[in-house]
């Protein structure tokens, strides 16, 4: 094993920690606690999960978690008069609805009806056009969660080569403008790619977001690189019948006998999520009431 | 010389012929004239000189031009006004201002002022954003100009190596959103790249759009590649005292015994972008009338 394990989980709590301080900074200078609104629509259990570990990481940081449970068959009118109501609220600094939402709704109009300054998951077309434009926003989080372990990972990224596998617009997009932000040489492959093993080869810095377990293999890897795996596949558990396990998209074992530094699944991208969803929500809050925005919280 | 010279100019004139074509059956079949409205301020020689083209090259196609010229001192409310009057006007579908305005008016707030639907040079953040999202929205026009060469020229551009160095918002970041649309493996490059030779050399498509007359050299060119020229430098001309003449970012013509098909500058790119302002302007007009977009004139 040649390959530094990078430690999502500790990081994350790092950042959730920079997030508690400023929050109870903002509390005792300025009298304004940043407050997270989340919808779920509907009682799918995942999202009921994801939806409770949000709460559970907000109300920790000593933010205020707004939770909204509407029925399954709300209807949009009904939903966007409580995205509107959330919108107006000054105390709701950051909005996101828990996908996915039922078949009769639209993801994207809902998306599109939230406030672009409160849309935490930086979901929006407008906020994809602000990042797009080089102008401040708010970014997806698990891009923005990426960029933060290159960041103390490898320091300064300016004329790294950078491959990010994967163009969807929810990571693939934003991050490579991320990438091309911080002044890396930017390579975006997907399913059309040709010799996808040269290309991710080439890279000094290789970002995977397929959803393939173990597709990137050990020697597509350039030797030294920084290899970040977002890729979550869930198979089950070799050797606990009836459990699962989640695999990423990077062989581990091959791959870190060659990369030299590399996140593991779980426990590597996974949980910077929630803490760049925690950092988003205190940056709108910070633009909301014109203070300064967090240092090293944004992108 | 091995590469084929691609005729900008005469793929132009095609673009405005189809562009003029469905501007006559739109007034045969729906009783609705396209409309373009550009903005001049000020009295800048060059200015007047692109306007005086757009216009000739609008009413060419048999759409109107509205022309509006406002004093250099004009303020921002003042062109506001008119903005806002030509974005509820339904005989104007296509609205620009002539850039560069005076010092005291911002770029960008102009821009974002235009209704994103009529927005035909792409430039705002919400146009950015759909083209981001892989949403309908207007696409800036130089970058739809070299789509439409690269079509014509390479056929199904699905998985070869595109190369874009410069990543301007005007031009360098849209044109690698729309060789990702259309299935490239696209890299990014700019002034921070290491080893920019090496990765213009993988590149099956290159595009240069950097402003460095002649910085791409013959041997940075992998064989048999398609070469797009998007940079024009002025130069005194080296044999006519008090002439200039146009140099573009690749080195012609060592590239040309090179490459596959090569733009030249003048005559490459540059007759493209006033005919993506004419087509944009036509899918502005169909989309405002709910009629079917143009074939071919579209991203
Ligand atoms: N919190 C987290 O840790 C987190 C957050 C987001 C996502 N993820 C995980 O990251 C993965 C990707 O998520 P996503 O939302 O971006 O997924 P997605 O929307 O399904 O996009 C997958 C991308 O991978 C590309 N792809 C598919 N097969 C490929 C192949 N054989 N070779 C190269 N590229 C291929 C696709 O290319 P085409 O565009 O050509 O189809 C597409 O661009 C998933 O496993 C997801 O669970 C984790
Ligand atoms: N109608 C037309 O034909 C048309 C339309 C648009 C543009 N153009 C021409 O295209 C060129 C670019 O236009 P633009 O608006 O995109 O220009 P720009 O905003 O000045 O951007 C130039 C880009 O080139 C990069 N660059 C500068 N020096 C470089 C170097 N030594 N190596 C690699 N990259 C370098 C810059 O990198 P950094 O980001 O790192 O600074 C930047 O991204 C200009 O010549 C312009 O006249 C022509």
């Amino acid at each position: 094993m040649v390959a530094q394990i990078i430690d999502g989980k500790a990081f994350a709590a790092k950042v959730r920690g920079q997030v508690a301080q400023h929050v109870s900074a903002l509390k005792a200078q300025h009298n304004q606690t940043p407050g997270l609104a989340v919808v779920l629509v509907g009682e799918d259990p995942a999202s009921e999960v994801y939806v409770a570990a949000k709460h559970k990481a907000t109300v920790e940081t000593g933010m205020t978690s707004f939770e909204h449970k509407l029925p399954a068959d709300v209807s949009e009118a009904d939903l966007f008069a409580l995205i509107d109501q959330l919108n107006a609220d000054p105390d709701v600094h950051g909005i996101l609805c828990q996908f996915p939402v039922p078949e009769h709704l639209s993801e994207r109009r809902v998306v599109a009806r939230i406030d672009p300054a409160k849309d935490v998951d930086g979901l929006s077309v407008v906020n994809a056009g602000l990042l797009a434009s080089g102008e401040a926003g708010l970014v997806p989080c698990t891009p923005l969660g990426c960029l933060m372990l290159l960041r103390d990972q490898v320091g300064d990224l300016t004329g790294k080569d950078a491959v990010v596998v994967g163009r969807s617009n929810l990571f693939g997009k934003p991050m490579a403008q991320l990438l091309l932000r911080d002044n890396c040489t930017v390579t975006v492959a997907h399913s059309r790619s040709n010799d996808l093993p040269g290309i991710c080869k080439r890279a000094d810095i290789l970002v995977a977001a397929v959803g393939r377990a173990q597709m990137v293999q050990g020697d597509w890897i350039k030797p030294g690189a920084t290899v970040i795996d977002v890729g979550i596949t869930r198979v089950p558990h070799p050797e606990k019948p009836g459990k699962s396990r989640l695999i990423g998209d990077v062989d581990f074992g091959p791959a870190s006998e060659v990369a030299g530094a590399i996140t593991p699944v779980p426990g590597g991208v996974g949980p910077m999520t929630i803490a760049c969803l925690l950092a988003n929500t205190l940056t709108a809050a910070c633009r909301a009431h014109g203070l300064a925005e967090p240092q090293g919280l944004t992108a």
